[in-house]
This record gives structure tokens, C-alpha cells and sequence, in this order.
């Protein structure tokens, strides 16, 4: 089967149990009441790497055989998959040849660096990025690990949804970010199995609204120019992701930046934690429907906090 | 007894249970690597109005007679005693009366008076804030809640080592910052208590160090002038403080604001959650003597998150 399964999600989870943080859940009554219904965030930003993406790479790296493994896992990626893939590498002793712009943040290069990445630089243009990386698996022999747009990627972010209804039984909504699709796509095969009348909604900007426009007109359109400030989510979303997302998911609505901003804001002043702005999306799109989400117990998935402290947009 | 027992400890944690949030504990192996020791942060930046002042003040307020209660309470402060007196009044549907200089930052005031505090602004001197509190007073009668000096606020602040060691038995030493002293005071009643061989440790900015000092001499000294980014650590011990912790505190230390403001950096960035520069003196007291501290169980209560986004010292 080419689309990842329930089961696949199950496996996934004791799979990476070990290694991953079992992240909490919080609340905030101040943001439910500016919201109008009751809000449960599961917080991944605490997650390790910072990130719900260390659950798909985790998965990804230890499902491959040993001789699989033997040559290390490669990506391109200037963002938290990057340093989440460098991560689950260091976990099982292998290398992760990773791929970065040369323009791609300090903060970004220090983090991957930091667990233990070996990073190829390369210029700015997927073409580059692209032939870099195919070189470097080529020269090592190493595996590649897409960010999203592969099955043990998508099982392994199907893990969060797991352990949220576990914790929080009586959910009538689940709202992801969709950016390429990897949480969104894995929250929707967990949900509609363990819980077929949860809905579950994708949030995305508007200024990178490809998966909305592609949900809706049932085709795959390319992101085309980007303009926001939720630099997580500037991706396309991948074929298999799509598929899932078309089948499982109920619907998606946009942001547009300054709610986005707004919503963030809310969740550092009020809540004292931090989040990155691709992961306020979840809330802003709440506040610009609050109508159709009023009086509902909504889940929403902080999907990170890794954002430079010196470039807050606030 | 003019000093506060266990007991009161206890019964101000009955009182107090339905209002106060039960706050989570937080780890982090990567701070625990940098630090030499196993950290438990028990989160207060969580509790309501974002610090632990609320529960001596809630303590305080709930602990009124009616007949007491009927003119309300009043307190001058310009800090996170101010917003959780209002709230705590608030729930007891009481007037709070707060007295704040009139260059108190707008951050502040706003708090207040979102909480329903009844503001009067004073000139920023101590004379006139307390001329000011007693004419409100005489004209009001209400009863005056001090910050830290007082009986039913250290009970209140003891609350939370207690609920810290249900959560967490196996500290071998608990650490808490100390401006006037309320917390650092109920924190060593409740363990001298229930667990006499945890070691209770004070932290100090050096910029504000009379604790430090009047801990060392066996006196009562004044601050004096004061230097340190840790805002809500201004304050001199109270009497009743000082004779507390004199008895059951095992040390005080004192750290100087670069190491705090790394400390603060760094659990801002590795455990994602927003403290003030106040709660960051336990963790750079750690960083500043990890001989000490090295491989033990160390408990911090983070004792507040509110702080100005648009004034970061990084």
C-alpha cells in the first residue's frame, strides 16, 4: 500500500517512543475567551530539535535495515527537518549529510551543526539544492529522507495526533499547519481512524496558499511566489500528501499575516511560551473564523518553536 | 505565633486550590549538560497573572473576614504583587486599590486594570507611595496586603514547594530567587518541613545583594542602591523574612546580570518558555558555581514570566 496506514502510525510509535518527548498539553482561559471555545494546544515546540518534525525523521531513520542504514541519511533542507534528521542520525550512530543553502540563517547551520550534521553548503536555487544532494548520495551512498513527502515521514508525524487523543479524549476539531503536508496528512490517517467524526482542519497563510487552492479546485497547484512571515510553510505539498489530504481532511482555511502575528503575540504574552510564527497559523485561523469554531473543544499542534530571538516581528 | 508554621502552609493550600493553577515541571538535558546537574524548573511563569505572587496574594485576600474583607485591600507596588492582588480581589469580588508611581511602565498598569485593580498614581518615591496607600486606606478601609512581609503571603508562597515536592521527591536541593523574600521564606517552611535535608538556597542579583549581605552578618541591611536587569529583586528583606531565613535557609548567592541574562537566554531558547530576568537568577546561580551543584537533583522554582517583548536584554 503506497499511502502509510493507521497501523503504519502505530508502528512508527513504538518505533520512536523512546527517543521522543511525550510533549504536554496546555491551556490558557485569557485565549479562550478572545477565542470563544475551548483550546488545547499540544505543545511540540517542546518536542526535541524544538520541533513535531523530529518524529517523522526519527521514524525514517529507524525504520531503514542495517544495510540501508550503513551509508548514512541525506536531505536538503534549510529548516527543521534539517536539524531534526541530524538528530535521529546522532541516535543511531550514522552520519546525515545535509544540504544548505549558503544563505540559509546562522542559527539554522548552528543547529544542525550542533547535533552532529555534516553540512554541504550549496547555492540558493532548488536546482542546486537538487544536484547537491544527489551528488552527495551518489559519493556516500547515503539514503535520502524527504521533509514530507514520504511514508515513514507522514507515519511519524501521525504520532502527535496519537498521543493527543490519548490526553484529550473529547476533541471536535484538530487544527494542523500545512505547509508540505507531513503533519497534516499523518494527524488526518490517526483522526479519522481513532475518531472518524473529529474534524480535521489544515491552517495555512495566505501569502503561501497552495494547499488551500489545491484542496479546493481537487488539483495539486505549485505554491507559485511566497509572502509570509511563516517561513515553515513556504513548501508546495507533496503527491502523497495531497492524496491523504484530499481523502481525510475537512477542510482548510488561510491567515493572512498580521492575525497570524496577532495570534502569535497572544500565545508568548499570555501562555509565556514560545512558538515560531508557522506555528501561531493554528490559532490565527480560529480567530478569523470564530464563528464556526465557537463553543467547540479545539485541539491545535504548536508544531515548533525555533525562531531567532533578535528577529521577533513584534 | 507571629511566624508562619507548616500548617499554615497547608491550610493556605486549601484555601487557595481552586483558584491557582497546579503548574507543571520542565526539564531540559540540554541545559542539565551545560549546567552538571539534573534541573527540575517548576514553572510559576505558568501560574495565573504569570508569576507565583498569586498565591500569597490569593492566600491573603481569601483568608479576610467578611467584616475585614467589606472595604476591600490595597497594596502599593508597581510589580506582579499589584496584578495578583487585583485578580485575587477580583475573584472575591472585592475592590483592590493599587498604588503605582506614575512612570510604572504601561506594560504594568495595563495588567492591573485589566484585572479590575482600581489605580492611583503616586510620585515614584517611597514616602509618597506610602502616603498615598494610607490616605486610600483611612479613606476606604481596606485592609493593606503587603507583598512579602506577611504572614499570610509566605504561607501562600510555600504552596508551591509543596505541590513541587508531590511532584518531584527526589531533589536534593531547592533554589529560589530572593528580593523581599516572601517566596525564598515560605519555600524553606514547607521543606524544612516535610523534607529537612533539602538544602533551601537563595538567589541573588549581585546588583541588589542585601539579602546576601544581611544573610552573611546575621543583620537586617538595607539594598541601598540598586543595579540589576532583575526588576521584581529591588527590595529589601522584610523582618519577618529575614527571621525565617535566617532559621532554614542554608545559603545565599549571588549572581551578576550577564550570567542571568545567559541563564534567561538559555531556557528561553532550549526549553522554549518565556521568563523574566528575576526568575533567570536560580539557573545563572547554578552556572556560576557548578562544583557545587555538580550531579545533584536540583530543584528552581521560575518564578514569573512577565516580561516587556519589546525590551529583550538579547
Amino acid at each position: 500500500m503506497r499511502i502509510p496506514q493507521f497501523s503504519d502510525v502505530e508502528e512508527a510509535y513504538s518505533r520512536i517512543q523512546p527517543y521522543i518527548h511525550f510533549t504536554p498539553i496546555l491551556s490558557s482561559q485569557a485565549i479562550n475567551k478572545i477565542a470563544g471555545c475551548k483550546i488545547f494546544f499540544k505543545c511540540e515546540n517542546f518536542q526535541k530539535v524544538g520541533a513535531f518534525k523530529f518524529r517523522g525523521a526519527c521514524n525514517a531513520v529507524f525504520s531503514l535495515s542495517e544495510e540501508e542504514a550503513s551509508g548514512g541519511v541525506a536531505t536538503h533542507s534549510s529548516g527543521n527537518h534539517a536539524a531534526a534528521l541530524a538528530l535521529a542520525a546522532k541516535l543511531r550512530h550514522l552520519h546525515a549529510y545535509i544540504v544548505m543553502p549558503r544563505n540559509a540563517p546562522d542559527i539554522k547551520k548552528k543547529a544542525v551543526g550542533s547535533y552532529g550534521g555534516v553540512i554541504t553548503f550549496c547555492e540558493p536555487t532548488l536546482q542546486d539544492r537538487e544536484d547537491t544532494l544527489e551528488k552527495i548520495i551518489k559519493e556516500s551512498g547515503a539514503i535520502p529522507i524527504h521533509p514530507y513527502n514520504q511514508k515513514e515521514i507522514i507515519a511519524g508525524q501521525g504520532t502527535c495526533a496519537l498521543e493527543f487523543l490519548q490526553q484529550q479524549s473529547n476533541l471536535d476539531t484538530i487544527i494542523t499547519p500545512v505547509g508540505g503536508g507531513g503533519l497534516l496528512s499523518g494527524t488526518a490517517i490517526t483522526c479519522k481512524y481513532l475518531k472518524p467524526e473529529i474534524e480535521v482542519i489544515g491552517a495555512e497563510p495566505s501569502g503561501a496558499d497552495d494547499a488551500y487552492r489545491s484542496f479546493k479546485s481537487r488539483e495539486r497547484l505549485p505554491v507559485g511566489t511566497t509572502n509570509t512571515i511563516a517561513d515553515g510553510l513556504l513548501t508546495s505539498l507533496g503527491d502523497l500528501n495531497f492524496e491523504i489530504i484530499t481523502q481525510k481532511v475537512n477542510n482548510i482555511y488561510t491567515s493572512p499575516d498580521s492575525t497570524i502575528i496577532k495570534a502569535m503575540r497572544l500565545i508568548w504574552e499570555r501562555m509565556k511560551i514560545i512558538i515560531e510564527p508557522s506555528a501561531a497559523v493554528s490559532l490565527a485561523i480560529v480567530l478569523e473564523n470564530k464563528n464556526f469554531f465557537r463553543n467547540k473543544n479545539v485541539g491545535i499542534i504548536l508544531s515548533g518553536g525555533n525562531v531567532d530571538l533578535k528577529k521577533l516581528p513584534f
